[in-house]
């Protein structure tokens, strides 16, 4: 019997994540990745959900850490661990062989899985076999809501704002989340909507949109971010770029259904080619400024650019602020690094709030 | 246990279908829809795959005719039908309840059913248990292949022609056919690449790409049109628009993924509002063009319009003649309606090949 990737979803998935009911705290597992890039769920846990992070480990040859503790899964155990966090992502989201015994070791150790990887724990036969024998969870928040509609263009009320991104992995979904907090510290009334695995876990919900069957994309976003109070803001995390080759589907459906009136462009200065792309060039910061806006103009006319979030974590102190000073300078608009904070940043959250 | 669509496509779905395994000639069913615009599949069956078809059949209170005889599912059985096959969708792709007690007839008289529906008919507990008792086939066209590679925008051989709409459902795959039929007439190597669950009925193969998973839309379109030979024509059948803000996400996966050389625009005149949207005007299919030449440019630098297709169905045939020349003075470049054919079409098929 077949089923519909929807279908499926509709029947066995669902209903946005609670946080509160996952197993916690975390052991968080880095596999066996060389590059940090592949491990943004764990960082992105140690640095936005600190207090439910209690150590890390990893397979032999993994060589990536969050600069927490290592400890053995017995180790993490003793310390209070839960559950451990498959905290590291590959094109794709397979769980690869070299993966599957330690995360045995960890469901024998008497801890959950938790897992934002497109592969379902319950379809690898060890890992279902070993955690229905021990009585131990396996936990997938990368299934969308049961009915996601089709999207329709419906203008809803509140106020919205969505992080683009010139590439994958460069700070989206750290854009949103700071400047969610900026809104927060200033008293406004603001949620932050996850759309990605890690910041469904840090978030305690939201849709995990590349997951979505793509006739649904933009129904989806649409639901992530319902009819609002009118002061009320959406800070919505941006999944991909609408200039790659692979992921850019996600990117249009999630602006169309999301409506943003404001967006911030992230880039990362120097990177050059495209993540897991043929050689496509990163696209220039305006070039992708003014598609989105143009794109984004079909379901809110309104639509505008607040600035640019620079991810200038590889650049020294001195460097990053000669970056951001030029850009700023060149674009006519405020340019921040939202991790970096200080002055520049808050005028680019005066600029979101203008 | 939870299972990712994907996975549960990879599992369960998949292969592209052999139309040469199905179950055939069929009877259509039309269920109790009274707006033609929603029996796609019935007439894209009967156009463009008549020696498939052998009767119609309809719920009470259905009003849609695609002009065959109107059987009972015992007449058909003894006409000669193997199988049912569902020739209207919906908005959301259900199967409402009022359609189950005539598919249970047809089980009872001897008939498979086949379906593109995004629901499963083996999802439906009274068609799964019937199907079980009788001996006959449920058969779901709408289920991607299993292993959908992320995109990637690798350059393949190979030209590729794509269509592209102001709307849906408004001829992008009629132009499709059409233009393959004349390829094919010119002797050129020339394959008709399906996109939806009726072309995939018509041409026997395809990918149903709006079931697909947005985060692998592009991987999917990529996959549709491998590399061939230099010369070798792939024209692929177009899905939504990118200016519809449900299925836009769809329709630019689908152009990454597909790399077209050329494209042809596909338009209503006369429709005023994209279906199914809160009021969203049909766009210009200048501003359409434009738009789909600039993101298409992204995977092939070299895309290039070589024409428009007008759907002139509601028209008389001097008002129509009127509405091409027009459209093609005013655009400056061929125009044609494919199903009436003549110089202008063979124009436009110039222009797609020149």
């Amino acid at each position: 019997m077949t089923r519909t990737p929807q279908q499926n979803a509709q029947r066995h998935g669902g209903a946005i994540v609670d946080i509160r009911s996952l197993p916690q705290p975390y052991l968080l597992f880095l596999g066996d990745v060389t590059d940090p890039s592949y491990a943004k769920t764990a960082f992105g846990l140690r640095d936005w959900a600190p207090e439910r992070c209690v150590a890390e480990y990893r397979c032999d040859g993994g060589t990536v850490t969050v600069g927490l503790p290592t400890m053995t899964v017995a180790g993490a155990r003793a310390a209070g661990a839960k559950a451990v966090v498959i905290g590291v992502a590959n094109v794709g989201g397979t769980i690869p062989d070299s993966w599957i015994a330690p995360l045995l070791d960890a469901l024998e150790a008497g801890l959950d899985i938790v897992s934002g990887m497109h592969v379902k724990l319950g379809e690898i036969p060890p890992l279902a076999a070993a955690s229905a024998r021990l009585g131990r969870r396996l936990i997938d928040v990368r299934v969308p809501p049961r009915s996601i509609p089709i999207g329709t263009g419906r203008k809803r009320s509140g106020k919205r704002l969505l992080t683009v991104g010139t590439d994958c992995a460069l700070g989206k979904k750290y854009t949103a989340l700071a400047l969610t907090r900026a809104f927060e510290r200033r008293g406004l009334d603001v949620h932050f909507r996850a759309t990605g695995q890690t910041g469904i876990l840090i978030a305690g919900g939201g849709i995990p949109m590349d997951a979505v069957i793509s006739d649904f994309e933009a129904g989806a976003a649409e639901m992530l971010s319902p009819d609002a109070a009118p002061d009320h803001w959406d800070v919505i995390e941006g999944q991909g770029s609408l200039l790659h080759p692979g992921y850019a589907a996600v990117s249009l459906g999630l602006l169309h259904g999301s409506q943003p009136d404001v967006i911030v462009g992230c880039h990362a200065p120097g990177r050059i080619e495209m993540a897991g792309t043929a050689g496509y060039p990163v696209p220039r910061i305006e070039d992708l400024l003014e598609l989105t806006l143009r794109l984004g103009a079909r379901t809110n006319p309104a639509i505008r650019c607040a600035g640019i979030s620079l991810n200038t974590a590889h650049l020294a102190d001195a460097e990053a602020e000669r970056v951001i000073e030029q850009e700023a300078a060149r674009l006519g608009m405020p340019v921040a690094d939202p991790i970096r904070g200080g002055p520049a940043f808050e005028r680019l959250v005066d600029a979101c709030l203008a």
